[in-house]
């Protein structure tokens, strides 16, 4: 493990380091113990809400009655009863890579042209959250009640369909050229996260033994890779370029979003409930297959078949021993691999994601931006 | 009534008289009592589903594994087991107003051009349905089981935001000048539709009495106007109409979708189980608050309150006398009204249609086929 790490570290400017997320950490090969990046990241993703924010609320705005409300209080920006919130819409980390692509490969007038586009992905990825959230029956996110919890199922289905037209509405009203296939990507996207969905609910169902690691890379690729792989794609059609950029800023985007899936699973599991708004071991009492829990159910160890036990039996909620119940699954994951593996397959993930990021922009200082946000997402808090 | 319905009928050719759907009709004032327009519509309906059904069969076949499964049982296509079906993918009016419209203002050659974006609406129609089974709890459409019955909810779920996504996919993949602003009347109208779905769950939520009719014709518009209207719009931008006929072709295709609405209505208290596929008397057992009905209890008649109480209590299905409240249920609505205000309401409209038909198409010979097709949807057997 360490010899792979420093091969892909030795490859691979920006990589996170395995076994560290959390802590602060220099680009490979520089020497900087702090986070050079962390700054350049929060601005960033500052400067973006700061654009993106009005034409998003002012999509969501031109909702009828309830879908209005609805959306409203998925956004954060109004509590259930109608009256303002501070807004909690996220991190917008999807429209950032989308104005960080642009402006990467076209410059500050690009990243202006590209704020609609970037609106737009971020109402797709919304839709998706809102009907996830069905699906999952989760009941809390960002801190918040989810909108079906407060509107019931029928409403937010339908915000969530409103979101999708309202998101595709706006690339259709955008004259610029790029529009269109912007357009033609982002609802092949929705296609993919729709089919990732669709695996991931398949995959819960079933017994873990059945799991097998490459499907569930498989399903993050399409959950969640996706959509960050079209929202950089997407940047690049807004920077006028060609066929080849434009694909290696996907496979950038899609390979960054593999990696910062993993961390959250990571995070999910041995994160701070204040900083990831669900509480301690919810995935695991959820018997949630994560990436770290198929790589140690899959990994021949003796910690794996614990582990395989403790997640064939419901979780007991009831019991008094239920928090201790989830330090000791959370432990058998470790001992059999599953949180070093993540962490070493983030790595891996975020080797490429530099690679193919080399590929649509050749010119490394246009490329900090994005190389600053691939590694923000990947180095929260755990 | 009847001086009203005269009065219609003097103004507008091709309305359909109150009180007789499902009795053959020709135009007012040619006396022909034959149905001379239902072969026309029967060769435009077949005609579209030649044309489109090809590129809506390419589109869903384009669909990962269960979604393309779900959407081909959806349109008739597969059994759930995965064997082929004969297809029952519906009647195809709102394709087939969209060729329809293409051909009135630009000839074949428009009508070929729509093809693709006629597809876009039937997936964009079939999406709400998709979707209105989940929120409705109903079992079965077209004669077969719902989607979310066979494959479950969230695939259902999934299956028809996926088709949201072809649908709009198509047109954006479209080289032709009328499919960007045919893209945006599109997801405006997906928008009205999601408001329609929920004004329409709202209402059944409510208590009989504390329902208007106007709020129900507003509803109606919404949620099946709309998408007749886009149908109409579309097909008028594709032969490269300007925005005043493309506007009248909506208000065309709304005012006819309303009337269609009022006479699906009536069929689904008064029809043949047969031909609506649902079983007699479910809108009433379902204490559905369809305009005949709201009609009926907003009468201020003696009926109107023996209405009130039926509908007040749950529909008692285990009763031994449930066949006999149903037709109890029945005759309280039409002696309160219900069934020849509805009648009487759908001419009206149709006239309206008519108007808006001849602002958009002067020349009469170049209308015959909106007409037919508006004719044919208000004339289903009762």
């Amino acid at each position: 493990m360490a010899e792979y790490m420093t091969e892909t570290e030795q490859r691979a400017p920006g990589v996170p380091p395995a076994g560290t997320p959390g802590v602060p950490r220099g680009r490979a090969g520089d020497g900087a113990a702090g986070p050079p990046d962390g700054q350049e990241a929060a601005a960033l993703l500052e400067g973006t809400r700061a654009l993106v924010d009005p034409a998003l609320r002012a999509a969501v705005e031109s909702l009828p009655g309830t879908m209005r409300r609805a959306a409203l209080h998925h956004f954060g920006w109004q509590h259930a009863d109608g009256t303002a919130a501070a807004g909690n819409a996220g991190k917008a980390i999807r429209p950032a890579l989308v104005l960080a692509a642009a402006a990467a490969l076209g410059g500050p007038a690009a990243r202006v042209a590209a704020v609609r586009a970037a609106a737009a992905v971020e109402l797709v990825h919304n839709f998706t959250l809102l009907h996830d959230d069905v699906m999952d029956r989760d009941t809390s996110r960002r801190h918040r009640p989810t909108v079906w919890t407060v509107f019931g199922v029928p409403d937010a289905i339908l915000a969530g369909d409103a979101l999708q037209a309202l998101a595709l509405g706006l690339l259709a009203g955008d004259a610029h050229p790029a529009a269109v296939p912007a357009l033609a990507r982002l609802t092949a996207c929705v296609v993919e996260l729709c089919e990732g969905q669709h695996t991931d609910t398949g995959l819960e169902r079933r017994a873990p033994e059945e799991v097998t690691l490459d499907e569930v890379l498989v399903m993050a690729e399409a959950k969640t890779g996706a959509l960050l792989g079209c929202a950089c794609a997407i940047g690049a059609l807004y920077a006028g370029a060609g066929e080849e950029e434009v694909s290696a800023m996907d496979g950038f985007g899609r390979q960054a979003g593999l990696a910062f899936q993993l961390i959250d699973d990571v995070i999910g599991i041995w994160g701070d409930s204040r900083q990831t708004g669900k509480p301690v071991g919810a995935d695991l009492a959820a018997r949630k297959k994560s990436l770290p829990v198929v790589a140690a159910l899959t990994s021949g160890t003796p910690a794996a078949a614990e582990l395989a036990e403790l997640y064939g039996k419901p979780y007991a909620a009831e019991d008094a021993e239920a928090a201790g119940e989830i330090a000791r699954t959370a432990q058998a994951v470790e001992r059999a691999g599953g949180r070093d593996w993540a962490q070493a397959e983030a790595a891996d993930r975020m080797a490429r994601a530099v690679q193919e990021l080399a590929r649509a922009v050749p010119a490394p200082e246009a490329a900090g931006g994005l190389l600053a946000l691939a590694e923000f997402v990947t180095r929260r808090s755990g």
